[in-house]
């Protein structure tokens, strides 16, 4: 039988999986910092329940499969799961309800460069009943922002609309009608040429006016005072203009008052989203330097969660960090800080094997001390405990040899500097806290 | 569309989830103070590479299925997927090998009480190349025993065996030729009645002097250092007896030098994991006054990890916590300590929605001096905000009212005590850092 692991599943050597881990960790930790409390739902659903929604490509990519007499899949993203969630337990729940949740989701794609079939979403979501407070749409701003700070990955920048501008402005131009089209096409702006863009805008059957409108619209640019100045100057007396626009001004106001820093966020008319179910506020993060990247973080305000299962209406905020995928690209572009293959602060070793009581001792007492500890236990030469301290990068190495033995001292040696000092047990402890 | 979770897939509230959380992250931390790093494999692996080593029951289990022209299944353990991994990235590790994994298997069991179909995995093991000391099997005691420690649960004790003593001790009694048998028999002791061990034991065909000599084999009991004796005292020269003699002196030994508690441990010849692939030292976890529980952490050693998938030999030794059960049975007896559906530690209220600026500014000071901290911006009565705020059992609220805005001051209030003090917000980040 020959080992093997299927085409588009991520599996990483040690080294690569430490650093994963802590970026989930830095993750979840700032999602609570922020209130958002854990959630865990299964990764295999009844079929109908996951495709209630969905159709199209996302049908074709569904891992679906029978159990008996049961149509069951494999979660293709969080959303539909939580809005499940919400109509099953939303009696139980207590609203404004702020979740995370951090897991793998499954897509049968066709395997490429930078695809995956396996992997993590980090979502979080905001979701109340009836309406939601449009401040709520800063705090997701400042989670993204300070989610990426404590990444300490690239500079970035997240970008931000509101829908109703765009569907606003073209229901101005008495064009709502096309409004899915254009918004596929907005979509696409900065993935093709403007010549392709004019070209399908052209197709639409548009009067030349319109086009021109439409394009200068989606162009305007500058500091984001600046663009909320030229949109209200623009004098749209639609609705719903009006509305998106008090939005962004609120959102942009807000994240000031949160103390995001304002060159870490612009506003840009051509961000729609799609065809996603966003109706309000959408985000998309890049990192200045690594477009190519895409956008690693992404998401926006919806009207109603649950609505394929319940009549009661639940208006939610949220966004989505592709760990996978961002972790991938970090990697292949040397951006990620790749140390050693153990979570061990000490390794302890020992000249000879009788000394093993005293090892196991102080492996006992530093853990106690909450200092990560392993003690190499192998029967081999000295030398080969070195070279093995040096190939698992151990930063601290605690040495028990004939004299510490006779002595009830430890060598300590710091493998980063090579310094060496023998000690006490106490200071030992001291010693390696303090380094901490 | 009706909203409906799969049976046996065990679903949460906010509340029970944080406290899962706490308990994962708990093992996690456990494990990498032990010098565990971390693993994540694919949940969907190739069919042929997780059915290699099983048969029987686990097949009919097993959720099986086809995309495309591939035979997938998901795996069911975390045991067959290291199999796999060692094997195929053995030159790129670093032996011994000790790796942790918390990651949800699946079964398609029949669904009953206290029985999951998708349920997590707490596994360690430490795998080296062709010899592993015994002194790791010690190891692995510690953390079971610092696990269920730091986990804080009723008062459990590991019992540990070691599979060469029985089989040496039949291979002494010439009945070698019975071991499976006799193996598969000696698990069920404590789940069936002695009279029905002693009829299926006397269907076997052995002299009624053997089976007497088993029974009394399998009773001896006592302290450790009792039992140890006992063993001595017997004088079989058996090799695989003398060797699980020694091997089991040293464990019991070893796990003093580390700092265990004995009360917490027992040898217990009875216990042998039945027909698992386990050959040297066997560990079951129970606790005492809830043994209706059975076993809530298991496994032993292993002479050969990845023997499906090649020649070279990785012996290894490890332990598998059973989380979702677990949970499971502590929830149903009462034995968590579920608080809120929160981590919050503060809650900032405004009394009049104007005071939003100031509120979101102190969120963002809290949470950058690392206070998790909500705001509630829901447009409300003052009342309803309370009402919310004792339904999350929010620890701290922060109120903001008139005159907090006039004297540039916050109201924090203790929600467990009662107690109210009006700080500035240097004042107020102080206390609640000081509090936590």
């Amino acid at each position: 039988m020959t080992a093997r692991t299927l085409q588009g599943f991520m599996e990483l050597l040690p080294e690569e999986q430490i650093v994963m881990e802590n970026m989930k960790s830095v993750i979840a930790h700032t999602y609570e910092l922020f209130g958002f409390a854990p959630l865990d739902t299964p990764v295999l659903e009844l079929a109908e329940v996951l495709l209630s929604k969905s159709g199209g490509d996302t049908e074709k990519q569904i891992y679906e499969f029978k159990k008996g007499d049961t149509e069951l899949a494999m979660r293709f993203d969080l959303t539909v799961p939580l809005a499940k969630y919400v109509a099953l337990y939303n009696n139980n729940l207590t609203f404004p309800f702020k979740r995370y949740q951090i897991g793998k989701v499954y897509r049968g794609e066709r395997p490429q460069k930078g695809r995956f079939r396996e992997f993590y979403q980090c979502d979080i979501d905001i979701i109340d009943r009836d309406e939601l407070n449009i401040v709520y749409d800063a705090e997701i701003l400042a989670v993204i922002y300070t989610v990426f700070n404590k990444l300490n990955l690239p500079a970035f920048k997240i970008y931000i609309n509101n829908r109703k501008l765009l569907s606003g402005f073209l229901e101005s131009l008495n064009i709502a009608d096309k409004t899915v089209d254009i918004l596929r096409l907005v979509d696409k702006i900065k993935k093709i040429p403007e010549e392709a863009f004019l070209g399908e805008l052209a197709d639409m059957g548009l009067s030349q006016d319109k086009n021109n409108n439409l394009l200068e619209f989606i162009k305007i640019s500058g500091l984001n005072n600046d663009i909320i100045s030229k949109l209200e100057d623009l004098k749209i007396s639609n609705d719903n203009f009006i509305t998106g626009l008090s939005e962004l001004k609120t959102v942009i106001n807000q994240a000031q008052n949160l103390g995001i820093n304002p060159n870490n966020i612009q506003i840009d008319l051509s961000i729609t989203r799609g065809l996603d179910y966003y109706t309000g506020t959408v985000y998309e993060t890049f990192f200045d330097e690594y477009p190519q990247f895409g956008s690693v973080c992404s998401g926006g305000r919806y009207d109603n969660l649950s609505s394929v299962f319940m009549d009661k209406k639940f208006p939610g905020v949220g966004i989505s960090i592709g760990l996978t995928r961002l972790f991938d690209q970090l990697r292949a572009n040397g951006l990620l800080n790749i140390s050693g293959p153990t979570p061990n602060k000490v390794l302890i070793v020992m000249q000879n094997s009788d000394f093993a009581d005293k090892a196991i001792q102080l492996a006992g007492e530093l853990r106690r001390n909450n200092i990560s500890t392993d003690v190499m236990f192998r029967n081999c030469k000295f030398k080969k405990k070195m070279e093995y301290a040096n190939k698992i990068k151990i930063p601290y190495l605690v040495i028990i040899g004939e004299e510490e033995v006779q002595n009830d001292t430890y060598t300590l040696k710091n493998m980063t500097s090579g310094e060496q000092h023998t000690l006490s047990m106490n200071e030992l402890i001291e010693k390696i806290t303090n380094l901490q």
